[in-house]
């Protein structure tokens, strides 16, 4: 393994579920990240889908909760779940918020003096992350796809459609759909890249989706009714949704009746997300 | 609901996952359990089974990790995961051992002077619980059927032949099948049961089926081949298959290549076990 760290290591669905630690360029600190590798990947190369967590999140609650490992040795795709963040990074204030600094990295590149030497998560999952897992892992080049939740579904569909074709599917759980205009993403664009708004659009999708111009990709979101951050305006499905009709991208979002922000939500719609990237991955 | 605090309650693949709370008169505490209602349950009454979890677990780890709900929503069953010992009963020591007093009940009831008060989890699983839950949950009469992991398969096989007819089906993950003969059993007999190991065979599952005398039980089995306390003399499962022999009891074990002790391990088969009970219970 060249440059990483294994943590810990579980056969699991006939797989291996591992974690791995390494030390990244782009965020200099050290990092972990999750991998499952389905049987098949004993011994061919397979497609990889990339999920990003929420708030708060470590590459542990993914890896503990979600119930993915059961849909991916089935479908024959590796999950990589990255960390949310740097992590001791010894920025003053890094952790005093749940929704700001550790934990809370949301997917960009910081451009205020304090954040952009760590918080560089977007090029993070964007191109180092990616060379780690194709250099040490057995993945068809260009096979990949991006999935997430809340502030991981904000990265999700935010770097899928910042990056034409680099990913062949994306799909996400109660995503922060339209972070300019909620308080989650007020406070950490704020924090992250200063007060200029204009600055914001380049990370919120439903800006980005009205300039999308690359190849078809169909957007799968499950949004729980009694989510308490969606009834509380953080997560904005329907901007989103009113935007990619104006851009004639093609969305599908479903309400999910009586579901919650949790895991539970999340385990509950796995198996129809992983099947919605593999339809794609594996064509 | 009669007795019983309501903690949480999610929506999961269809049904509710809850939390609650209750004042325990076995024990003598405030005791948590997690119940899994599958969607027949809004409209009819179903079977349930009884989840018994290992050393230092809450009811938590089987709601969070064991990836059950899945399956229980598509078998129509209620699945109940009680914490593993009483909790916060003062005294002295309780928390000083990882596998013995808080998280290490062992699902007997105690003898010894100082533990005889509280640590009765046997009638808790066997008589308590159960009411509680017939009494608030709609469970037919009856159908019930137990399972368990590490020290919880010693209590669900154990229980399960101490009480011929009271359970349908019974099966367990990486069981301590002949604690009498381990350090983990030795240790909790001793303090919960004193040092008399004639008593001690009332809670041996390699002893108790030498005299099982009930209707027929198939015993489902899985045990990984990796496993540090496999391994280590701590599960000694060929005992228990060896005393099945000679009992005339059926027993399918197992020996899985590659997995560890760990929920990675459970969730990999927890479709096998849920059929296996649902065969029976739905029969």
């Amino acid at each position: 393994m060249a440059g990483i760290k294994e943590e810990s290591s579980n056969k699991m669905f006939g797989g291996w579920q591992k974690v791995f630690s390494h030390d990244s360029s782009s965020l200099k600190c050290s990092m972990k990240f999750g991998i499952y590798l389905p049987p098949k990947a004993d011994s061919e190369k397979v497609p990889v889908i990339y999920w990003l967590s929420g708030l708060t999140c470590t590459e542990q609650n993914f890896v503990t909760k979600a119930g993915a490992q059961n849909f991916a040795a089935k479908h024959n795709v590796i999950l990589v779940a990255p960390d949310t963040s740097p992590r001791g990074v010894n920025i003053e204030g890094e952790d005093d918020s749940y929704d700001f600094g550790s934990g809370a990295g949301f997917y960009l590149n910081a451009t205020t003096e304090k954040w952009k030497t760590n918080y560089n998560m977007y090029t993070y999952i964007t191109e180092e992350l990616p060379k780690v897992v194709s250099e040490n892992f057995p993945v068809i080049p260009g096979k990949q796809s991006i999935m997430g939740h809340s502030m991981g579904g904000h990265g999700a569909i935010s770097i899928a459609l910042k990056n034409p074709g680099k990913y062949s599917s994306v799909s996400a759980f109660a995503p922060i759909c339209n972070p300019i205009e909620c308080p989650w993403g007020q406070k950490a664009f704020t924090g992250y890249l200063g007060e200029d708004r204009e600055t914001w659009k380049a990370y919120d999708s439903t800006v980005l989706v009205k300039s999308y111009n690359g190849p078809p990709l169909e957007i799968l979101i499950d949004q729980g009714k009694a989510d308490n951050f969606y009834t509380a305006g953080q997560l904005l499905p329907d901007n989103f949704v009113a935007a990619c009709a104006e851009a004639k991208v093609p969305v599908i979002l479903r309400i999910q009746e009586g579901y919650d922000h949790s895991y539970f939500f999340i385990a509950s719609f796995m198996e129809d997300h992983i099947a919605h990237h593999a339809k794609v991955l594996n064509a």
